[in-house]
């Protein structure tokens, strides 16, 4: 029955409407429809423009289309023996960071590769797409599951692909655009509180679709905390800007304090100062700096001193799952295709908004192991386990994420200093 | 009734055995003593070795014989008015990192303070001193709070004398010894486990001295867990080495592998090769490494990437806390003046062994705040709170710390690539 | 009657066969040749190539196409008003170094400059080239002048573009070919000799095209010297390399062997060992080192230690040009597409062979100005004049250097440590 | 006869004004006063100041004592097998340079040996001094000629003493003072010119002892230039300084101004800006800027700058020699004990004045071999001809210079970034 199918997914039309009989479809569906939307998204990008690597953090457009696809090819293709006609090199060129799978062309050098050229890899990738068409029924559970992480694994790639051509574009004194943002007109919403109280709760993810990073699910006494309804606004940091917050060192933690002295900001990334006005490069342009909308590009050692400017603090990763844990995960995602934060609406809500999507939110958790974590055997156990020191986590996703990548579990990470994310800021205080 | 204890104290003998009246005169005898052992400690150092300092993060001894009288003058008498009749740039030299105090002598230049001379700050001590001497009837409360804490201040310091001297000398050819480490043979100890059940246990601290970072107390469900009955030896450590533990990425965290890449280690600091054989640069000169020791100056990656290859993981910090409320604090302090640690030696042992002193032990937990907490108001606020991002927590206090430091509840915290403090390493593990 | 030479030049044919009835018909055909040539060089780079920038001193292909379109509007179009219809940033973004022209985009971000397109930038060039054809008749004596020195300048990154794309190719794991190298096999030629007196001889140019760092000319005492018969080969090297020449700082000056111990180089840029033999990184892609040819990519601290080894020395400038005037300026150019030097073949010849073409010849002067030099007011002024410091002197031109740019007083210049352009040594001596 | 002599020499009091009986005796007097005359130098200093290296560039005081001893062991009574009874350590860590010595210890942490303490170094002195005295007699003229080079190479480092310790004093809060510079009230002496016509003159040094890099000695053709009488002054330079100099890339070269944009200079090293007046870090302490002195702690690239803002340039070595071999080599040097540059007297002299002493003059001739060049064979012949690349050359001798160490043909040396030294500025001209 699963056969008829087939047809439907080429030449990969969208059949995210259909209803399927199992989830084995499901996971077909999602398979094409992730593969699609990775080229739809550099569809506008020239292939210069996918040369683009404007720092070793960030990679060439071009070059996140061929890892998702040496990811296919190299956990599920490869140990069935299934010959990908391709350069032998592509193992070498496009293996991120799995030490087990081999060695890895020097990160910091991806610009440098014009060969393959883009065409070669958009070939690539419909051999790769074709072979899992052909294969796909004789999948067993282990690579199914396999092509769920894969499929995780790229929708995490296209979020990259919007950040990374955002600060190579950046870059290009002709700043330009992606696509359009255009800010709504909207009233402001208070700052207010929701209040949690002390308890045992069950934090990570146990069943569906989960990063191991979210599991084991466990309990977890929390003490009572309350969080801000929405994330913090631009109007919010222009004032910590304006009280000379940038200069003054009580705010900053000590590492904090030396970054700021030795790179000497005065606003977020992407804020350009224009005589008296701010200006904020977005993937619509540069556009003024609107008051409503979250504040954005903050790295942690920003976030967690307006925080303090505040007279509040950043939750812990585990406040802030049982304040999502009991919302829809629902929000502007990279589907709506704005590629900017928005600001928030609903001044009547019984729970915190915008907790999914528009920024991802700094929490005051470093990005530890679970109780009982143990990575995966084998190269894909270095998924997620061997990041778990100097990092910190960041929760809720963005604008640029994929809708359906996210969940109350999702635990997102990134070095402090690390601000090309659209990453805010939701404050969190004690229940006195 | 007090006055009758002065003319014990001066000049300076140790009065450690005199039962006194009330706690005062206790923290009085403390202060004095605290005082005078940091000047044995330097006694056998000549004004040229004090001068010393082989990285920004360590300090010439002379500096820290000067900050140390600088905290007392800055947080007691200063805020009194006491005139202490030297130099007012002190102020500016002496100040480690208290930005409300203001601006500080650049951290990586304290090597180049030829002058003010030692003998010059002997004579600044010995004032501080006199004074505190002449004042002590006089204080309050809060001000008898800061000398307690500018006491616990004093001694950490002391233990920054002995390992940034160390470093020192390292670099010198003639591989100078301070003292006499004489390891005495002993019978290896073979590992086990303590087990240690689920539970809400009460972490932290709430009476008697203690630092900040150490409140609120505060209940923490800990899921059961094993731990070692003794830090890792010399031995096993060597083991690592010679299965290729230095060169296989499977055992290193991803920043591990990159700092492993860049600084190619092959052995703990302090370990030189010696054609077949390895030796140890200690305090008392260089030593054949012995194996039964507990293998010691090992940053946080290489604590880390042992426990991988041992198929263990590091304990959590409240997992530790558990294990040692229930051991006395007592241990290899610095007070032996072995300036090395010793082997385990009691097998019978129903407790773990040398949970305190001899080694600090890394624990896998980023150091950040308790629930509720927030730093004090004023400069003495930046003591603990401001260091709560990218450092992890050590426990337990080593061969270095003075002896009455430490307690279960004390939290040490240091960069992840540190290994100049006697840092090593005790296994934990999952109970399946 | 020059009317009927316009028709000739568009579409830009080759016309170097006609003769010419005057210089400035000359000038016009070089000019039309020269700008034909850069973009027929770059006719097999794709426009992902044409992004590659592998180093900060190496520029992308398209910023060398759009760069000396620019000196050309800039230096000739602008000062008379002419509008070139073009982003107005490209006055910023195709500058080079000209600080009284304005601001100059990062030199080391020039491969971040997807935009403009490799189309709009070849369409400014067409703009450019008809603007000089409409305007030709009417351009004055000064510039006509400056026609000539942005023809000279093209000529230099004509050189730089091969040189250039050489080295980005270099760090693509695929070591993509650009033309075709083919070596013939030849007879080796003996090192031998060539003796030339003490006296006083004119040095530098006076007539004819020649930049400012070649005047003025002069008088100058040049003391007698011997100067080998042709460049060093790969044999040669070969020997100095397993005579341990990179292991022996008695060979390397000082500054030259802290660059071997701090680099850890043993062979030149772009050889590669493969098991016991040297590979060899060409523009006609991965080929055994032939011994016969030339030794190529050598930095001043390679050419000199092996010229300490072989017991000679590097020529002065003046040296070479004394005997570099008796010679044919002749030689293996970038219009024989061979892109690598060739072998010497011709052993009965009383000059010594090579001077001009396939290797640059590192000379053992700085770069300095003749006695009575004066740089050039305004912009134009910097071209040459402001690298007058840390740099030595290279002559004679390679096989990149378009044929008819050099000439024996041609001064080429760069830092010591440069290898990436074509340049070798060739070996002088006292007159004992 | 000369045995005679010896107790004079013992304990080392001054023999200067004894008449002796042939050369031999005269450079024993030599021997004795030089070692003699760096002790002296650095008897204001404490251990403590001993230590002092605030860059690898410097050294500190008490490595020179034991250094300049050093090259007394290596090079003289090493060869003859004399028995030095002090630690074998030493050839390791009091090795400049020389790399056919042995290894060095590492020059950019001579500031980290403690030990051997400097009372152990005085004594090495002792018996170094002890044995020359043993053996004078019996030195060959071999030897003879490497203690006259010793004597020399001893003067080199009287000079690093000074100016390593006024760099190291420099970072001193305190800004100490080594001893008194009173500056005396003088009349300005105004700029003129003295013309040299072409000729061809004798270049370098034959007779007498003179380091290998002066020699041979050989004709040189140089053409007609005019020089200045006098070195520029403070108030010169003040004048570029606010003309805006320091922010006009006009007037610098190329790398000049990367170093500009870089270090962000605003005037010369040493200047402190208090308020509205410019104070000047002297060896006597901390001054007013003296307009009328000769300007101070220029690097090349100021120097450079400065000329081309006069409308001047600096001059070659060459013409430096021949306006130098006219005038008698007296100045202000060393022995005049005030460790910084006078002012101009004398505006009737015929003669430029101070060509010789108060600042070493910056030239605009790198530092490379003279025609028919060769160093020596052996370690010695490091001495000189290594560092052949990438230095500039300086002239005249400085305040620091130890008196009789220089003549006009005398060359010295440095990177041209270097300004720790006394290093000023000559202008020079072309005769139109």
């Amino acid at each position: 029955m699963r056969k008829n199918h087939k047809q439907n997914f080429l030449p990969f039309s969208s059949e995210a409407g259909v209803i399927k009989s199992n989830s084995d479809d499901l996971l077909q569906v999602q398979f094409f429809e992730t593969r699609k939307l990775t080229e739809t998204l550099v569809s506008r990008l020239s292939a210069e423009d996918q040369m683009l690597q404007s720092m070793p953090e960030a990679s060439p457009s071009k070059w996140h289309l061929a890892h998702t696809s040496w990811f296919f090819e190299t956990f599920i293709l490869k140990p069935r023996g299934v010959k990908v006609s391709t350069d032998p090199a592509f193992e070498f060129l496009f293996n991120s960071y799995y030490e087990q799978v081999g060695p890895q062309f020097s990160r910091g050098q991806r610009g440098l590769l014009s060969r393959p050229s883009l065409e070669q890899i958009l070939k690539y990738r419909r051999v790769i797409d074709l072979r899992f068409y052909e294969l796909w029924e004789s999948f067993n559970t282990n690579e199914l599951a396999l092509v769920a992480l894969g499929i995780a694994h790229e929708q995490q790639h296209q979020e990259l692909i919007v950040t990374d051509i955002k600060h190579a574009f950046f870059h290009n004194p002709a700043y330009p655009a992606l696509g359009k943002c255009s800010p709504a007109s909207v009233n402001p919403i208070a700052l207010q509180w929701h209040e949690y109280p002390t308890g045992t709760y069950l934090i990570g993810a146990k069943n569906g679709f989960h990063f191991d990073n979210e599991a084991p699910q466990h309990e977890a006494l929390v003490h009572g905390f309350r969080l801000a309804n929405r994330p913090a606004t631009n109007a919010e940091y222009m004032n910590f800007i304006e009280d000379g917050g940038y200069r003054n060192s009580r705010y900053w933690l000590s590492d904090a304090w030396a970054w700021v002295k030795q790179t000497q900001p005065n606003a977020p990334l992407y804020w350009i100062e224009d005589g008296k006005k701010w200006l904020n490069y977005t993937l619509g342009g540069l556009l003024p700096v609107d008051p409503l909308l979250p504040v954005c590009h903050l790295n942690f050692y920003e976030a967690a001193a307006f925080a303090a400017w505040m007279g509040k603090r950043l939750p812990t990763e585990m406040e802030w799952e049982v304040a999502a844990a009991q919302v829809e995960p629902v929000g502007n995602f990279l589907n709506r295709q704005l590629l900017h934060p928005k600001a928030a609406v609903d001044s009547e809500a019984q729970q915190p908004l915008q907790l999914f999507g528009d920024v991802w939110e700094w929490t005051q958790s470093a990005y530890l192991p679970y109780p009982g974590f143990k990575p995966g055997a084998g190269a894909v156990g270095e998924y997620n386990g061997k990041f778990m020191v100097n990092q910190w986590v960041l929760r809720g996703g963005s604008c640029a994420t994929p809708v359906g990548h996210i969940r109350a579990t999702y635990r997102n990470f990134f070095p402090v200093a690390t601000s090309w994310q659209f990453s805010g800021v939701r404050l969190a205080d004690d229940i006195l």
